[in-house]
């Protein structure tokens, strides 16, 4: 067969999430299958059979990530890996890395039906720990992996019962034995659903993903004059609300100023006293800032500094703005990118550049091997909640697509 | 002697102000007498001897309001009457409402020190839990005196601890026979410090006061999209929070197009879910308008009403603005305010309009006589705090002015 038409089977993977999401399912239709728990360890177990039914060999490291690999024509290359996780939110969705995983696995499904062997192996992975809803810090498995915290920092981390990841990895059985980042990535591609509008408003099937927005976070704090709402006219006033709002606005501003992927969002206020009768003497809030480029968050930085800086001469009250987290714009690899456009193209799929807004574990993987992503709508942009839903053509799609990138990154022997 | 001449003893005044402070003395300097307390109790048991020692017969009605006469000429004349409240705030002050019943007592203690006789008698009243910290409604006692609601309204309003304010009056011996409303009041005058900023900004003594704003009151309710703040473009938003800050910025500008009594305040703000990357879905805020006349405020009523339903079109967001508060503005009678102007002027002291933006006993006795108000400074326009100060000076200066504005109302028989 000419891998060319090659197309996995759409009806398998569908059937695959929905088996899948029975462990751990919600009367609202979702999922609640939290990291290191009976029902992760029950989810595991159930992917790694079916990785075993495909033949492949499996391999845990020490924070819990899952390897599993099928042969290549050269044993010696470093695999070109898909995969993404397992666990879910509280109040979590069937698709939410389970895609990913599942898609991974319906690629090699597929090689499998057709007998296709690459020059690369493949491996399916899945990452400990992506939501962080039950252990922070998130994408720890990823971030253990790839180096940006320790492996002794994740495994300290408790949940509420004081429960350390630890001791639940060894709990369920997934304490590995492989030094986290000491498994070789040739490629590595993650299928997901979108977790935003963007695909669905458009009406496209494929998102070709460029990158992940970088974030800056800030705690902005007005300090006026609480004083009695009656008796004090507007003139002597210092109403701390009436001058947080100008940066509020401000913060939104920035964010349409750099299109198409500046983020402005104030999420969190605190009004101090919050009384009806009350001027706020005291305003507290949140700054969120993104963009896809390291230049254009430093410029909206910048911008909004600036603003509060003179929004905070011309009134006279004194303002705080202090970035309490900043995490850079991820731009995935070229040669990634470009192998999920040109399958995406091949496959005639319609298609638009979609960047990511939220975090997922290839942001990490990006730091030790050529990365990219795959999005695929989801209904009306809701994740991480139990409505969470996608349509079986756009997974189907999604995994068309990964699979054709794959195959080409990973060399087809009799392609 | 000249009455002309007559001034009151200001260090008197003082001295019983600050003896009276001791009940509920907070160590922060400030003092703590809830309404219908054991304290409450102690305050009233003092000021209704310093009456009885000054020589006034003294009468309790139904809701605890305390009159205390001092006879005139013409005994079947309606009584010219002065006071104020001696309840506090859970934080309150040693001047709020104390020093108006301190100085109505200091003006008979005036006139027996030099024997003049008045036309009209002379009473010194105090009104049952004014600040509504323990009880609800505010002004409890002069609303029932006045009929703004009903006695057994006020019969069966609880505190937290579920005791009610009848059971608490009958507790403390102040549960009166006097049907509220009958006691006849000719003019009613009331000193206050001025709880707000103005005379102190200005530099006056004497603040006479027209009238009290009215007020209206709102909620409003945005509602928007819930999304995350990663994923979603600025175009797809539909962020309450952002439309909300709009109608907050107007409602200020709204006050500040009614000078020089307009006032536009938000002071209570809630934002769902208040998280720090999620686009707030609803935001829920309080809007506060006053005004001193009728017209003003509906027409301010009417801007806020306009600008809401434009903002609702052009955001295309749903937004609900409920009025749930309204109080009518409350001028202050010619006869009355013209006495506290004449008398301000014959004693020489700096003075200038200022109008009440709170709520004061003034208020309900107006509805059923004439009344009128004389403010005095208070530092940093500081009040129901316990760092609430104001200086003798100024609270003897105040005191004249009562004196002066009572005689001419009552009429002096050897003036």
């Amino acid at each position: 067969m000419n891998t060319q038409d090659l197309r996995i089977n759409g009806e398998r993977l569908w059937q695959s999430l929905m088996e899948l999401a029975q462990i751990g399912a919600t009367p609202k239709g979702g999922v609640k299958r939290l990291t290191l728990t009976d029902l992760d360890k029950q989810g595991r177990d159930l992917v790694v059979s079916w990785g075993r039914q495909a033949g492949m060999s499996v391999t845990v490291d020490k924070i819990g990530n899952v390897f599993m690999r099928r042969a290549g024509r050269n044993p010696g290359q470093a695999p070109v890996m898909s995969g993404s996780h397992i666990d879910t939110q509280p109040t979590g969705g069937k698709f939410d890395g389970n895609y990913g995983v599942l898609a991974a696995l319906e690629v090699v499904r597929t090689l499998n039906d057709h007998n296709i062997e690459t020059d690369a192996p493949i491996e399916v992975a899945f990452w400990t720990n992506e939501e962080g809803s039950r252990f922070v810090p998130v994408m720890m498995g990823s971030g253990v992996f790839c180096g940006a915290f320790t492996l002794e920092h994740a495994y300290a981390a408790k949940d509420v019962d004081g429960k350390t990841v630890r001791d639940e990895l060894e709990r369920i059985g997934y304490l590995g034995t492989e030094e986290p980042g000491q498994h070789p990535i040739g490629a590595y591609f993650e299928a997901h659903i979108e977790q935003g509008p963007v695909l669905e408003d458009a009406d496209k099937v494929i998102g070709v993903v460029p990158g992940v927005l970088g974030l800056s976070w800030y705690d902005c704090v007005v300090t006026g004059m609480e004083a009695h709402a009656g008796p004090t006219p507007m003139g002597l006033r210092k109403d701390a609300l009436q001058v947080a709002t100008r940066i509020m606005q401000e913060v939104v501003n920035i964010g349409n100023r750099y299109p198409p992927y500046g983020r402005g969002t104030v999420g969190m206020v605190q009004v101090f006293p919050n009384s009806r009768n009350v001027i706020p003497g005291e305003v507290k809030f949140s700054i969120d800032l993104r963009n896809v480029s390291s230049d254009l968050l430093d410029t909206m930085h910048q911008e909004i500094l600036a603003f509060v800086d003179q929004t905070s001469r011309d009134s006279g009250l004194q303002i705080s703005v202090d970035r309490v987290s900043y995490y850079p714009p991820c731009p995935f690899h070229p040669d990634c990118v470009g192998a999920v456009r040109r399958a995406t193209a091949k496959l005639g799929y319609s298609n638009m550049e979609v960047v990511s807004g939220a975090g997922h574990d290839a942001i990490y993987t990006a730091r030790l091997a050529p990365s990219g992503m795959i999005f695929v709508p989801c209904k009306d942009g809701i994740s991480h909640n139990e409505i969470e839903d996608a349509k079986s053509e756009h997974l189907e799609a999604g995994c068309n697509v990964l699979l054709h990138a794959m195959l080409e990154t990973a060399g087809v022997v009799n392609g």
